[in-house]
């Protein structure tokens, strides 16, 4: 009676044992492979991340050098005055050049960070680093392009309430110019947003 | 001797067992402790993401509300024509009320989920809702605050190379309560960055 349930006892602890660390190795491999693919499908977005800020870099250089060399001078002038339109006519176009080339700086300056989330892709602190910055940059690059955005209007449409004639009748290049500019600053608003939503969905919990 | 073997092999599994439930009960303690204080930094930063939300409505409100019902009616008239300055003179000032009572709305309706964050500080999917939403918003009030900040530059100092006069030496009032609404709905544009950081730290992982 004892013997047999010492047998009993002997056999318990040698089985529990197996199972025991059968589930472990099974559980260290599940870690292993959930940790594989939240860093895989991270890497992933940190290299959509660097691809995104290289677009972002070719819109907001675009849409600078189009505004900073944006001129045009009608073909008459008069004894004393040559018609002449430019960006630093006006202090918005100033400043949206200004605004945006230091958007374009940020980003050449964010490569490096990107890329340690591509080798690093679990790493939280590239993450939160530039997410707080391109989410303070990118109000900086809004408020350029929906400033510079109001005086094209006006430069287009004019408002007769208060007696700002358009001036795109006669500087129809200039105002061209400056519009594609404009866009392209719209257009680095959007991967902006794509970039934020990117660093939060890489920062989340998996 | 094989008793012996066998007595040793009871012993054995008894303070394995014991051994292993002790480190389990440390361990699951130990976890609860985490879990606690990551969820109470988390909670503050809740209460404080739902507060920030309530004074950047405060902002919004006040901004859209200041510039909808700014106008000024001068003085003096002729058989023809009164002189009177209302928002809807300029359509950039259109376009802010209208915005700004779209982010005010916005912020609103994320009150809830801001109050959802608070009961269950360690819930991902609606501190990423926020975030996201916050993102696209805070573009949409910069768009607006920067918009309206550009024409009332053009009111208070008018540009000689376009010929745009200042309107503002006879609307000083007016002038005064548009930018008025600029600097409030300036304000909820750091509000706005302060709670994507908020929802960014209180996303990443502990």
């Amino acid at each position: 009676m004892a013997k047999e349930s010492t047998t009993i006892d002997v056999g318990e602890p040698s089985t529990v044992t197996k199972s025991s660390s059968h589930v472990v190795v099974k559980e260290k491999k599940k870690g292993f492979v959930a940790a594989a693919s939240g860093g895989g499908s991270k890497r992933g977005l940190a290299i959509f991340d660097f691809l995104l800020r290289v677009t972002a870099i070719a819109a907001t250089l675009t849409a600078s050098i189009v505004m900073f060399t944006a001129q045009e001078t009608l073909p008459f002038f008069t004894q004393f005055l040559q018609f002449q339109a430019n960006y630093d006519d006006l202090p918005t176009f100033q400043f949206f050049v200004i605004a945006v080339a230091i958007v374009a700086s940020y980003l050449l300056l964010s490569l490096p960070i990107s890329i340690v989330t591509i080798v690093r892709p679990r790493a939280v602190a590239p993450r939160l680093i530039l997410l707080i910055f391109d989410t303070v940059v990118v109000t900086l690059n809004t408020a350029a392009a929906a400033a510079a955005a109001a005086i094209v209007y006006l430069a287009h449409n004019g408002n007769q309430n208060t007696n700002w004639l358009p001036i795109c009748q006669q500087f129809g290049d200039f105002c061209q110019n400056v519009s594609t500019a404009v866009v392209a600053a719209s257009i680095a608003i959007f991967f902006f947003i794509i970039l934020i939503i990117i660093s939060a969905i890489a920062l989340k919990r998996p």
